[in-house]
């Protein structure tokens, strides 16, 4: 059995690991921190817990976490992080970070879009962690950086038709739709019941610090330097991404080209799932899983092709796709503990 | 492996039905029907189960079903499933019956609610499938009635109460609200998503159907037959049943003995859980589980106990409980593949 | 044109009060004050409000407040209104105020409920502000007490039975459930969207503050002190309430009494709608208006009534009954300003 | 008092009619139709709507509509409408279609998207009622053609843009996001509450009607015939769009070009509020008002120009604007009737 602990287990996404890891075969949870809820039982904290884990809420203390586990999941904000991370790493202890500490490959983005970085070293170690383009790479790593929601999303849906160079580069616009959950448990009044319900609005337009992380995905895919139009929005609902991503295809490509990119990418890939000609995708129809469901269509009228990507920002934009790498990381099978069938409705 | 079939597979509880039995290790789903879908796989009409399920809808018909099945759930409308239970149980089938055509002792209360019974002789054979009230009858039934989701909601919060005689049993009132799961698929005006967001109301006042399948079990308890005022209403939100239950204690009742009952009442129940004087239960913590989460609160003011139960209408109020159910016909646990944590947020 | 101000106008009350003042004929609003927002524009903090009215939040001073209006709406929390309420009426102000300041006549029960009474001498001038039964007293009140939500809804349903000696006085049990904006605009995890949204729940059993308030009114009309339970709940919605109010008739009483009694009581409401024997009223019909629709059932298997009443929670809930209180303390029709038809879907 | 008819008074934009129009100081409502409801009352059919309106549903015959109206609204399904429409010109009656079937100047542009048209001789005079665009044409127009829900949202956003030449008239793409109001109120399966809630999806991309539209009056204020990308999404929601569009900026084109273009463009227009450099706009600050509140970004990475677009669809996506349009062509104000504060929360 692998031990496990979480540091910063109180919100949303430790929630979602603590009900994933509860039914993984393989995986002995054994510390769980939180310094506002320290001394208190997750399942007080959680009822919906009761009965699925007994743990009581630590400090994160990194030489407490060193003993009592082999990896930790770190779904700390960002900047605490990079205060733990290095002292795991040190202890022997393998560690997939939620935060956006690690998933950068140059400082210096990582400077423009947050701080100053304080283990800029760990940079070129760490692996992003999307399995379905680096999963030799996660299979070795001691450091996963645990992509951001919307990039999972956006990435996963543009990655065929730039391995592939069927799209302009510089021609991309990702317009994506969340649930509130991707804010994060913490009270505000952006998150107010009643201000969130029948109230459907975009935020961060132009500026949002999940753009230089597709950014720098897609340049890989596409062998240059691109730049994206990244436009999150915020849906009433608890969680779900949808991403409609546009792109203009280069001159005389045909949908059939495009139908391949997409089978082929993705033909060996246990998560993504691809909807043909005629569905398009709910985010319902992904909700509590780790899968990522795609569409896509050609419009002829205007030379441009438009994706429709699903996720659950909280499976597999953060905690199943942790697990995943996890998996991965530990010479589990990929899926193991995630073969779960979406909730529906 | 049991193999296990599903008569009426197209609507909500089919599909969780589906969900559920797709992470049982001891079943093999072998077939399911749909007279409107015939002819459809199940993974097209519902897109979130593919890689769950390959089956195809096929008609109801009795041999087919005998044939592929050791046991089947039937989720067709009452009237349609006691046309189709008699010639599963000759042919040697178990069933598991989640209409209301097998819920009653007394024909003539069938009647006076719904319409003549055609196989009243099955009446004194089913058994009411509650397991918390009848498990040792139904380990050795062959037709078990699972029961309506607000049943299961209300007999749990009031059996403690009136199996120690605490209660006026002539005093309880049920208020409940259920999610819109509640009403089925179908599409209507009444379930239009316009009509029923931020329109909360009560519907079937005083002559609900669900009345006398209350009274029937809590008259048992009770030892003397009861009626109750009972009205249901519909809350904008898909899944979930809250249920306030309001009963007259008798004279020199304490709470220490309203504790008591609980507490023994529940004490080896695996899907029971009290929450104890600090906190009261949300839909949100039973979500997707097969839990039945119980709070309670002495009112000396009045001389009143209220209690208040939450439970998912389409998992314990449904699905889940029925395969509660068949785990014990067949001798497994109880809890066998309904071992999955609540889904939050 | 009479000059109003609104002590504590930040909040959702505030909100419905400017709205609603907006569109009344006689009313100049000259002063809005928010100790938290004080200097910033109202419409800059809710820009719906742009075009509406060019005010800037003041600190909420007794002599600005007196300089600069007739009558004050103070929507302040309980215990900060009694701190202001007497300064504005020794200023020669009328004073509508929608806290639970003034609501009670025996200072005993506002201190059993919530804290000592600072000026119980003006408990005895004071006027229950619920038009259907205090008009004549509202017209002259220099000082009126906007009832709470709840007591409008469940008062409004019970009246009638009571004042016509319909029902045992002590068995009524109201179960009442709210949208979101009843719990005020301030940020707690307790009102964040994930938190609420499929997540029915009840709070506050067998001990609400707004039973003491129904009880005093409801004794009054029964001509006996009496005591009621009262459970509220948690809907995810924004607006509406949505009262179940359950009585034992009292023998002999016939179906046609209790439809004479509630015609009768409210053939002068102008805010009273009732819906007759064939349908039952939801929150969607009344949003955003004054209006309060009552329907009822006489269950003769059980003995009991059931009424049941809607109202939207911010308008006939707390600002529209506010501005209805206005209009008969200002010498204006009682619907003046009001008559807007209900919002739909 | 001009008297006004509404055909096809039963679904939600003829809701919207009935309730703007009970507020409006000119305007007598004297017959509404509605083949299916036919014989009943209105305020039995909308109980909300009780106290408001006492009429019927008729037959939409067009004698009695000529007869007994100096205007009619026609909000029927397209092609139904331009059965009715011609004889109501004959008649004498102007005419505000709410339908598809006389937006578009050029017949096979109707007859590619819709069906061939059968009184195509009246395109040529019905005028495209976009206030901000053709006011002066609408106040003599005999038939005005209210605008779709999305046409309403992205033209008013794109239009300051494209008249001043700042954006390459080929690079728009509008991703557009609508409550459920606007699928109408008939029942099916995709507006049931439980496959709304919590799921958000796309439909229709590249192919839906509404493009054409768009097409048609941003070309004519590009000075060049231009195709768009528009995508519309599914929000569960009941009213509101939200449209994020998207144009690639012109070389050396500033922030403060764009922040002139759309300050003149919308200086004297009573419905478009801009919301400045600091905030942006969601759903909620319309809804229920004929408002449309505009916000803007320069994205210099990418020089891409953003603009964020809120209306409530049925109001100014329907009958609000279709009211304005009522308004100039009887000589009454533009806003007359429509001066209501936003629905919040």
């Amino acid at each position: 059995m692998l031990r496990v602990a979480i540091a910063g287990a109180s919100g949303y996404t430790g929630f979602e690991l603590v009900r994933l890891l509860s039914a993984h075969p393989q995986v002995q949870l054994t510390m769980i921190t939180s310094r506002a809820q320290c001394g208190q039982r997750l399942d007080e904290f959680y009822p919906a817990l009761k009965g699925f884990c007994d743990l009581t809420f630590e400090n994160p203390e990194a030489p407490r976490l060193v003993a009592e586990a082999d990896l930790v999941f770190t779904a700390l904000p960002h900047q605490a992080a990079m205060g733990l991370v290095p002292h795991l790493l040190v202890g022997g202890v393998k560690v997939v970070d939620l935060s956006a500490d690690y998933r950068f490959r140059d400082p210096a983005v990582y400077q423009e879009w947050y701080q100053p970085h304080k283990t800029p070293e760990l940079l070129s170690e760490s692996v992003y962690g999307l399995p379905e383009l680096h999963e030799a790479r996660i299979r070795t790593a001691r450091l996963v950086a645990n992509p951001g929601c919307y990039p999972t999303s956006v990435i996963l849906a543009a990655a065929p038709l730039l391995s592939k160079s069927l799209i302009d580069p510089h021609s991309i616009i990702a317009d994506s739709k969340s649930g509130v959950s991707g804010a994060g448990r913490g009270a505000s009044t952006a998150v107010h019941f009643c201000e969130v319900n029948d109230g459907f609005r975009a935020y961060g337009v132009a500026q949002h610090r999940h753009t230089p992380e597709m950014e720098q995905e897609l340049s890989l895919l596409a062998g240059e330097p691109l730049k994206i139009s990244f436009t999150p929005h915020l849906v009433p609902m608890s969680r779900g991404i949808l991403s409609t991503v546009y792109a203009k295809l280069r001159p005389e490509v045909s949908l059939e080209q495009v139908d391949t990119a997409f089978e082929e990418a993705y033909r060996h890939a246990q998560f993504v799932r691809l909807c043909g000609s005629k569905s398009l995708p709910t985010t319902l129809q992904v909700r509590g899983s780790n899968f990522c469901d795609l569409a896509w269509r050609v419009d002829i009228r205007t030379g441009r092709v438009i994706v429709i990507s699903v996720i659950d920002n909280l499976t597999r934009g953060a905690s199943g796709q942790a697990i995943s790498n996890m998996n991965l990381m530990s010479g589990f099978p990929e899926d193991m503990g995630l073969k779960l069938a979406p909730w529906q409705p």
